[in-house]
């Protein structure tokens, strides 16, 4: 079979020069809605990305079309390597450990470039690349990030594994800066959190 | 539980006025990436949209990340209800009786208005909003489209099936109008063409 030597090489995709990856803002906050293959759900929240500090606030926005579901408030503090969970109708805190290294929302600049396009259409649009960690022609990317072409704002994270969507994020709305630094002090009932994390499902 | 009596009415989303939906292009050319929860994979492809005529073509584009796919093109007549499958590398073509009723991309009339918000950032935006086929606030939609506020453009569309999202569809590089119509006609290779679908799967 010739399945698999015909494929592109990098920067095939009929954009010329190879572009280098842009510094995404390293401060601001907007909306973004979550996909995870693993519940086939995807949901809603504010967040707040503070990439000097490391850390990042996720609120969980009510969306009238998923009637049963806890709606959480997210610390994520990796200087500090915890989280906070905190449900917002109970202000019920957890902490919990971070294990994953930092990873700022913007394209590490190793990464391979991948398409060029542009979303909308005539008189009404964005350009945005994507951008991969793949390594060859051969292999295949464990992430793809959009983002736009001017001012590197972010659009859409995505994460797969054996080529497939474990995750992705689409993000809109977005302001630069924090606008109150304050969203990313935890509660006083985080004071004496419990360490499990909290489901996301309602109890029945 | 008060779960589920929180859910927000329709139109509370913080946009003031309810706008009424708009009218998508009739006849556009772009690309595509479709998302299939079956198989948690994506792939990409040019598409040809005819809503006047009620036809779609659509054409795998390679994508060097994955190495082994068969690669087709897709001709969908949907006045005659066919759609025809062809193998790009030998023309091998599949004749098959589309069961489902034409659906254009576009925003039906009786549309529930969900969100609006820009994708991009300051200077670097674009307005869309999102529509979907929810009835009422206590049951759930199983379509949300994504289009422009000021022409309509489509910019994803999903549906999913008990909250679960089955597929997804992001649009892009869209120019007005069919460039060249002939690519609604299928090869001659479609007139001695078998009735079984051909799989993606590359042959081992």
């Amino acid at each position: 079979s010739l399945c698999g030597l015909g494929a592109a090489a990098p920067g095939a995709w009929g954009f010329p020069g190879e572009p280098s990856p842009c510094q995404a803002p390293l401060q601001w906050e907007g909306r973004q809605v979550l996909y995870l293959q693993s519940s086939g759900r995807y949901s809603r929240a504010l967040i707040s990305y503070d990439g000097l500090n490391q850390r990042i606030r996720v609120l969980d926005e009510r969306k009238a079309l998923i009637p049963c579901k806890r709606l959480f408030e997210y610390i994520l503090l990796y200087k500090d390597k915890v989280m906070f969970q905190i449900e917002q109708a109970t202000k019920q805190c957890s902490k919990i450990t971070l294990l994953n290294p930092w990873d700022p929302l913007d394209i590490p600049q190793n990464s391979t470039f991948e398409d060029q396009y542009s979303i909308g259409g005539p008189q009404e649009q964005i350009m945005v690349q994507e951008w991969s960690n793949r390594k060859s022609a051969r292999s295949y990317e464990t992430w793809i990030g959009i983002y736009t072409v001017k001012d590197c704002y972010p659009v859409q994270e995505t994460f797969t594994r054996n080529y497939s969507v474990m995750l992705s994020s689409r993000f809109f709305d977005i302001q630069l800066g924090i606008k109150d630094p304050s969203v990313f002090t935890p509660p006083s009932t985080c004071q004496t959190a419990q360490p499990e994390r909290m489901s996301e499902d309602c109890p029945l």
